[in-house]
């Protein structure tokens, strides 16, 4: 019964929140669902053992009796699937919110993905500075639609859901860039997510393996 | 009852295929269900009336009855959900389908947009040349990793699923590039997609729209 996920032993970003395991960990927060944490090296990650458990060398992944799951997005939508919290019980207002996930990680997360690429592996090259403005701009084109759906609504579409757990995921990859800032709606969008006490939970219990004082 | 998409009055792609409504297309031929198409412009999809349906401003849409989805992940799962044909009935084996489809849109489809996005939208930049071999690279990568997991089987897990048709329409991208033919296996495993009954019939649907003849 026990679920166990696993985790950089040590994130890259060095306890921002921003490694996926974040999100598995919020969402079994949100849920109230205990998990277990098995911490593997980058080494071990590109390994026989933990490539049998996830084909692409990656963290996070989610074990629970002979259930094996890897990416991000199908361990969230498990977790809602089976526990209350995550998806609303009406039919249509589930779909809704299940399109929000999509939308967040096949949308949304690419061009942050490649802003995230420009700024780590090619800002040593010549074309860097002349070419961050293209990639800062499908960001923004992005942020805009979205900016413009929410509005001023508190959630993006009624109650929080895996949908809104998935999109303030993928958006707090951009509060080093200071694009998010420039959507004042989505910045306070955010900030309501992080304020979650499950969202702070999972944030905690990331930052205590990432402490440099952490084993 | 009816079900109602939307696609691009003309395709970019010339009626290759590569148009996201080809996956929803494909997803309702597997489980046999008929469906309308409505057309829309480049204008029209950024007009109101269509952000209200697909607030990033594209296409497909997936309308029945009093519901309304967009995001093409989340409408093939929707299908997939409601009907039989594209997920296992065993909750464990539904479950890795589903993440085969989260891996597609999620790990596979982002470096494979920005191949995409080089070549169409940096081509003519002083950095392309110099900068394509890195990007090549990128996808080489996941599709080293997918091509050792796949390995000789027919599928990714068992049975055609949702996650075999969401990954062979990413792959179908890569076409053009060549980069499909250095994996054999998937190469064959791509094929093997293009050859089922449903997906002719998805493919001659928007290849009639697409067509210099059609309306």
């Amino acid at each position: 019964m026990t679920i166990v996920i696993t985790a950089f032993e040590r994130s890259p970003d060095g306890g921002k929140g921003l490694a996926r395991d974040t999100r598995v960990r919020w969402a079994l927060e949100e849920v109230g669902q205990p998990y277990e944490v098995r911490l593997v090296s980058f080494g071990a990650m590109k390994e026989p053992a933990h490539l049998a458990l996830h084909p692409f060398g990656q963290i996070p992944t989610y074990e629970e009796r002979d259930l094996g799951l890897f990416e991000t997005g199908a361990i969230v939508f498990h977790i809602a699937e089976r526990h209350t919290g995550l998806l609303p019980d009406d039919a249509n207002a589930r779909a809704c919110a299940i399109t929000w996930m999509f939308a967040a990680l096949n949308t949304v997360e690419p061009p942050i993905l490649e802003l995230v690429t420009a700024r780590i592996f090619e800002s040593d090259k010549s074309w860097s500075a002349q070419r961050m403005p293209l990639v800062e701009d499908r960001v923004r084109n992005r942020l805009g639609q979205l900016s413009r759906r929410l509005g001023d609504a508190e959630w993006l579409d009624g109650a929080f859901s895996a949908g809104d757990l998935m999109m303030v995921s993928v958006l707090l990859r951009l509060r080093a860039s200071g694009l998010l800032d420039e959507y004042p709606n989505l910045s306070a969008y955010v900030a309501r997510g992080e304020a979650r006490p499950a969202y702070k939970r999972a944030y905690d219990a990331q930052l205590a393996v990432n402490k440099p004082t952490a084993g």
